[in-house]
Formats: structure tokens, C-alpha cells, sequence
């Protein structure tokens, strides 16, 4: 196996912290249910493989996302693993339940456009950040970290482009109801680098310091690692990103959804940036992954890498 | 269809010159042989598609690749087309079949290691230096253009980690031969952005204009387009890429080979970086040809617009 050669280029952070959403944004976009036992020992071969902070399930009704109604029955068993396990928060009814189980990160899920709050909320963009104003609240007074995710940040399906100016609003109304962190999400795969940087430079000009933003590109165009190179180079240290590329469109196969988890450490460790995981575990645990949902991985890195037995000569 | 809102980022390119390599790299690894009328279709198509520099072919000899061996039939059906048809020239005899054909633009194909030059010309790197030196010359006596590839400049499948003062000695000597251009190959797609921005940088050290320098990364880790977005910060204004990512592996169906043009049209695009090409009528021309090798094109961006007829919500 050839691996990148580690040269450092300028301007960019030594260490990276990986926010790994397979467990989570990966199994609530597969058609099948996943049993209980297998998305736990997934988390575990992921925490085994040296990501930190894996998110681990949302506390939707199931009516919702039936993929993850298992919610009550998965924490516990992967709550006394050595690594943060933020889970998904819809709303009061979902923070109760994920703060009766310990947890001690949660993430509400806001949208920068009308259209998918209304779809994916039943709500304006507005009503939504009223819903989550008391989520928040107390979230804090638990003690708990808060993330806000931002979806459709770069585009969106029935508006198209979205304005800058609409996205640093809803960023700015969730750091208002004192999220800790945000995730600025391409979440149908347009955005382009110079646009990522626009938007994250915008969002400094309205007092939202890079230090409390994470991007979370989707692959789709495969703009995706080109894309979180810009934010490195901003500056950005937290990355999302799926072991195996999990979470692919299930309008096509083949196409891809999130950033894979192996694409993206590939490239760090070439940067020489520390992300603290053992690459060819988690290939293993990817490769492990796909044989349990019946598909292969749409990750260039974990399919170049689970060939690696071959002679160069046939490569 | 959402296509990337243009937002231009600091540094970059007004302009790119893609170096369309589909018809040749991307052909000749295709195990079957396709049609002399669907290849030079398959060229005219994307001279519609406004891609103004579409390497044709190779005039190599048709035992070593036999998917190439209809050259002298190719070339006079696509001569007459309004765009550069750079051709690939092994050896004095294949210049003289190309000169004899009116080519004005040629390639010699060199290698930065050892053991790929003894496996893929079997000589040793300055044996092969020798065999292009007259080739060179009369190529330029002839008036022609010349293009010098350089592979495995960032790994290599024997060898593992190829030295920057490696590839930097072998692009010096192709200068000195008289090319006009060097493509910098990363022939197993292990190179990282700070690796690009390294070699890049040692390379103009040694008198290597960037003007004279061509990129052209394999996506086989998903790197590809992100490596570019470094050369590009770098200066570079000349990016090798074959439509629908033809040349992929043949050790795995579906990995990838060559950095998709669709791909790296999105990108540029999204950054307000001219390139004269039309998106839809590229992705149509890769849709058409895939059809003709009976295969998906592994592109995303071919992916995701081919699929485009969608309702979003089903996305």
C-alpha cells in the first residue's frame, strides 16, 4: 500500500477533529432497518478506529425516521465508550429523552431556506428557531454542548441559490440561542470553494468565529474534499464526514452523499494533519459496514484500499 | 437543476485550459475495442461541448495497445475539427506516422521512477530520455508542439513514495529537450495539496515555468479535485481531465481513474473560471458514451445531473 506522502502546506491548522455522522445521517437514509446490535458495534469499531466524536442517533419520533426509532435501546450501548456521542434533538420531547439516557451533546437541525424547513420541519425557518430556543436553553442549563446544524446552506432543490445574507441569519439566530457550534451543511452537494469561503468570511464579518464552525459538504458533485480544503485554509478545524461515505442519495445507487470519513483522512494525513485515526481501521470497519447493509461503499479511498491485494502491475 | 452560484475566490485563474485526455488515456485502457466512427463521434462531441484541446489518440505501436490501433484512420476523420488534437508519440516511428498526418501536436510519455519506465518502456528513465531527445527535435523542426508526461510523479505502485528531486531531475531534462509543456502525473492518485504545492514549487525553483506546467491527478482516493484546487492557487492554468472519468482501473469496475471533466467543469464554474466548456452538452456526450461501453460513467457530476428528471423531495 502506497500512502500520501505527509507535506504540510501553509496556512493550514495542524489537527482536525472529525465529526463522524455515519452512525446517525448514514442509517437514517438507508431503506432497511439496521438492527440495534450492529449500529452499536459500528460505533464501537468507529471509536475503536480513533474517531472522537461520533454522533450516534436522533431522538425523532420514529414515525419520522423509523431507521433510528431504536434510539432509547442503542445509547446505552455505546454511552460508556471514551469518546463524545452527540445525538439529534428535534425538539423538547426529543431532549428529554436523550437527557434522561446522559447525554451530553445534542444538535438541533435548523435550514437556511423556507422551502426545506417547511418540508422537513413543517415549519418556517423562523417557527423552527422558536421551537428551538427552549431546546437550547435547556440543553445549557444541563450542562450539555449544543450543536446547530444548517442545512442547505449552498443551494437548494426547489429555491436553487440561496443568498448568503439568508444563511449568516440563521447561523447568527442559532449562536443567539447559544449554540456552542454550528454545521454549515451543502446538503444537496453545490457548494464550490470560493463560495465556501465567502460564506465563512461573511459569518466572521457577523461575529461568528470560525473556531465555532464545522462544515459538512456532501459529496454529490464530488466537490466535497475540494470544498473542505477551502475551509481548512479559512482556518475551519471540524469536519463532518461519513465512514464509508454512508448517507448516499437513494435516488441513484452509485451516487454519493456525505464526505466519506476515508477520503477525507486520507487527504489530512498527506497534509500531515493530526486526526488521531488508524486509516486501515477504518476501512476495515467500513468495509465490515457494507457487507452488513448488502452494498459496497461509494468511498474512492475504501475501495482503491479493500483491493489493495492486487499486484501494481494489474492496477 | 441547481448548478453552483459563481463566487470567484482570491488568487486564481481567470481562465483554464482543459486538457481533454478521455479519447486516448481514457480509451486505451478499455479492455474491448471500440469503433474507429464512435471514437471520432465520441471527438466531435466534445469539440461541440467546447473543449478546445482533445488529445486523439496514440501512435504507438498496436501490439503494445491494441485499443489505439485504428490511429491512422482516427486522425484524418477529427483532423478538420476547429480544436488541438494532441497525439501521443512513443518513439521516432510514431512521430513519423503522426507528422505524416498532419499532427501539430505531440506527446512523449516520460516516467519518474525506474520501475515504471522499465514497465511501461522498458529502458531505464534516461534511456528513455535518449529515445525522446530526437523525437523532441524533430517534432519542434517540424514546427510541432510538444507535450512531455511525467507519471508516477507523486508514488508509485513499486516503488511507494517517489522523492520531489526525483521528479523535478526528469521534468528539468524533458525542459531541456525542448518540450513546451509538461504534464505532471499522479498516476496512482496518492498525491495530496501540499504535496502539488511542494513539487510546484521545486520545480519553478529549478526554471520550470509554471506557465509550462500541465496537473493531471487520478481520483482513485478522491483526491483529484482538491489537488487541482492547490495547483490552481499555485498558478497553474492547464488541468488534464477525461470526460466521464473514463480510464478507470481495470482491477476494480468501479473505482476511478482519471479526474472526471464534468467534475472539474463544476468546480470552475462554482469559482467564475472561464473554461468555454457547455456542462449539459459534456454530460450528454459522457452519458452517450458510456452507453456505448456498456457502463456507468463514474463521475459524480455525470451521476447526479443524468438523474437530474428526479422530484427533489426524492432526493
Amino acid at each position: 500500500m502506497t500512502l500520501p506522502m505527509a507535506v504540510p502546506a501553509q496556512g493550514l491548522p495542524a489537527r482536525v477533529r472529525i465529526h463522524e455522522v455515519g452512525a446517525r445521517d448514514g442509517l437514517q437514509n438507508e431503506k432497511g432497518t439496521v438492527p440495534t446490535e450492529v449500529k452499536a458495534e459500528f460505533i464501537r469499531r468507529l471509536a475503536d478506529a480513533g474517531l472522537t466524536t461520533i454522533e450516534a442517533t436522533s431522538f425523532v419520533h420514529p414515525k419520522w425516521v423509523p431507521q433510528l426509532a431504536d434510539a432509547e435501546q442503542l445509547f446505552p450501548l455505546v454511552a460508556g465508550l471514551p469518546v463524545e456521542l452527540p445525538v439529534l434533538v428535534p425538539n423538547e420531547r426529543g431532549l428529554d429523552r436523550a437527557l434522561a439516557l446522559g447525554a451530553r451533546r445534542v444538535a438541533v437541525f435548523a435550514s437556511a431556506t423556507e422551502s426545506f424547513a417547511k418540508a422537513n420541519l413543517n415549519r418556517t425557518v423562523d417557527e423552527a428557531l422558536a421551537m428551538f430556543e427552549p431546546v437550547v436553553a435547556r440543553a445549557k442549563a444541563d450542562g450539555a454542548q449544543v450543536r446547530g446544524y444548517v442545512s442547505m446552506c449552498f443551494g437548494d432543490p426547489w429555491e436553487g441559490q440561496v443568498p448568503i445574507a439568508q444563511v449568516v441569519r440563521v447561523c447568527r439566530a442559532l449562536m443567539d440561542l447559544g449554540c456552542d457550534e454550528l454545521s454549515l451543511g451543502d446538503t444537496i452537494g453545490v457548494a464550490t470553494p470560493g463560495h465556501v469561503l465567502e460564506l465563512l468570511a461573511s459569518l466572521n464579518e457577523q461575529r461568528v468565529p470560525t473556531s465555532a464552525l464545522g462544515v459538512h459538504f456532501h459529496d454529490t458533485y464530488g466537490q466535497a474534499l475540494a470544498n473542505t480544503l477551502a475551509a481548512l485554509q479559512h482556518g475551519v478545524t471540524t469536519v463532518d464526514a461519513s465512514a464509508g461515505g454512508l448517507g448516499g442519495c437513494p435516488y441513484a445507487k452509485s451516487a454519493t452523499g456525505n464526505l466519506a470519513t476515508e477520503d477525507l483522512v486520507w487527504m489530512l494525513r498527506g497534509l500531515g494533519i493530526d486526526t488521531g485515526v488508524d486509516l486501515g481501521r477504518l476501512v476495515a470497519t467500513s468495509v465490515w459496514m457494507a457487507g452488513q447493509l448488502g452494498r459496497p461503499s461509494p468511498s474512492r479511498t475504501v475501495r482503491a484500499l479493500s483491493h489493495e491485494d492486487q499486484d501494481p502491475k494489474e492496477q
